[in-house]
């Protein structure tokens, strides 16, 4: 079911055999595909910098770190319960402060939260033992959750499809099955004949390293293509539907997803694609009206001006690097959670979805 | 007027003193922004290397590249007239093989092919004059009529104003001052106070290479934006207009122009943005009905899969790398040549401005 593991909880790591000995192992999702490399994390803080630096990204993925930055926070915190919880308090803060759009971060840090309150928990011993349970709990439900959409999803899914697929939504970016990308990987094991137009995904290109990655350790068929490309491929070529991951849906059905899924929603909608957002309901924000209400995260613009040590722009070159943009609901064919399909009007369809 | 030259006849070259010696030079625009360098080159079936393996680029330019081509050849060819007719008919096959998408590489090698041909030159040594002054007379009215097309423009850029502009079309596409790059640099010559937004144009990133450093030269603030960005900036912020140039544009409108062209426009009509394509009327192609009679040059897939020595997706990755699109004529505003300012319906206005 995991052909391998963009995040995993270690039992048994450490030198020192007077503690508990845990880790969260990560896979360095920057080195892919060049290096299969994995890192140790002990710390909420060297987890929260997986995050900001995108050892790990996938909204699902790092609420599943962030909660586990917090259960490791726990083996490794002060012994006394009061501050225990004032120390995983301040660890939550920590990880919060990571990346500001993905709504699945605070929903897992709060959820962690609020087992961490629970006053039946009175000593550090059980504290701990509750907080690694709820993470792994978080951990089997995502992947439970990730086989519920592509379930959801496959009475739309043609028996010869060609699909585009916009950045990365596979087991590395949900810490699953997958999401969008678990959508056209479950339509592939029950026999579907897919091909995947894979969007390259400037500028961290998560398109061409990471779901060409997965799609050939899955055996899927794919062709990479440039971002502004969409429009030519859906004119030229047959697509039968697209499908996408979403970091945040708002209550009206806006979806933040990574930069590029508006331009991808534009092409769809002037060539009749029909348009799909895939994810876990805990991606639905509905404290959140419209699109217009999420924050987008602006990344460093070293992300643009280089690849690697290359430099691709003159020195001094200002840059635009948003992270997310919003397609406006009236873009989006259908939501798919594991609860179910949303179509329009979102208002009310996403409050059974959600 | 040029800051600096992407190509240019040399007449007093080489070493042996008992022959003509010319060349035409052209910076490698591969290497900048981190060398200008430059390449001189005495042979036809050189310049179509330097064509095809984009040393030079841009549709004026490479029609301009063609015409030096055959007159470097005719300077250096046999010194029989009819041998020398054969031989530049043969070369004029050599360059038109370079890449097949521009119009004016073929207006150009025809141009000078008719002139070749003119009974008149009855000596080899005629010929290879009047083929060098029919160069020299193409590379004259390049730069005409950029600064033609750019005052026809200049009534279209509102006195402060955010332009969008994909790929690049400035004096290293043309040879002269620069097409839709032209346009924005007038407007800034005569004081309108002009931002650029500049796709930074996978594969290739003329854009983000190109385009980021002649705006540079010419003191022009911009920003350089991931080509999927376009519909988020539009969204959030107020962009008064498109401006991008054409490769080729058939006669009812529509727009052959680098990849990603058609992707801004969607972006530009879902947001109510003007969207004009500013070229010589060389470019437009009377006897080309519409784009889909346009032949899309495939490039190879090293431009998706490499950036220098940098592979950017898993080996043995299947790419697509179309290096142009059709931008349907419904959504080009206006088309700018030297001749005027043409609006739908095309297939009536283009008639006068081309």
């Amino acid at each position: 079911m995991r052909p391998y593991q963009a995040i995993e909880w270690l039992d048994e790591v450490g030198t020192d055999a007077s503690r508990p000995s845990s880790a969260v192992r990560m896979i360095d999702q920057r080195q892919i595909p060049h290096d299969i490399a994995y890192i140790d994390y002990t710390q909420a803080s060297g987890v929260a910098d997986a995050i900001r630096m995108m050892v790990i990204r996938g909204a699902p993925a790092i609420g599943l770190a962030a909660a586990y930055g917090l259960a490791v926070s726990a083996v490794y915190g002060p012994d006394d319960p009061s501050a225990l919880r004032e120390h995983l308090t301040h660890e939550a803060m920590v990880l919060r402060a990571s990346r500001p759009t993905a709504v699945n971060l605070f929903w897992a840090i709060e959820r962690m939260l609020r087992r961490i309150a629970d006053p039946a928990l009175n000593t550090a011993a059980v504290i701990r033992k509750a907080v690694v349970a709820e993470a792994k709990a978080i951990d089997a439900e995502n992947l439970k959750m990730d086989l519920a959409i592509a379930r959801n999803a496959f009475p739309l899914i043609p028996s010869v499809a060609n699909i585009y697929h916009h950045c990365n939504t596979g087991p590395l970016a949900t810490g699953g099955y997958g999401t969008a990308l678990g959508v056209i990987r479950y339509a592939h094991e029950q026999g579907k004949r897919v091909h995947v137009f894979v969007d390259e995904t400037r500028p961290r290109l998560q398109g061409a390293r990471l779901t060409a990655w997965e799609l050939q350790q899955m055996g899927i068929p794919f062709t990479v293509v440039p971002d502004s490309a969409s429009g030519h491929i859906m004119r030229t070529r047959k697509i039968d539907l697209c499908v996408v991951g979403c970091d945040r849906i708002a209550a009206n059905g806006d979806v933040a997803n990574k930069i590029g899924t508006y331009n991808l929603a534009l092409a769809a909608r002037a060539h009749g694609v029909p348009f799909y957002s895939a994810g876990p309901s805990s991606t639905v924000d509905l404290a959140t009206l419209t699109g217009e209400d999420i924050p987008i995260e602006e990344r460093p613009a070293e992300e643009v001006t280089h690849i690697g040590n290359i430099s691709l722009t003159p020195d001094g070159t200002s840059v635009a690097n948003p992270a997310f943009d919003i397609t406006p609901a009236d873009y989006i064919t259908a939501i798919i959670t594991e609860k179910g399909v949303a179509y329009p009007p979102y208002t009310q369809s996403l409050r059974s979805t959600a």
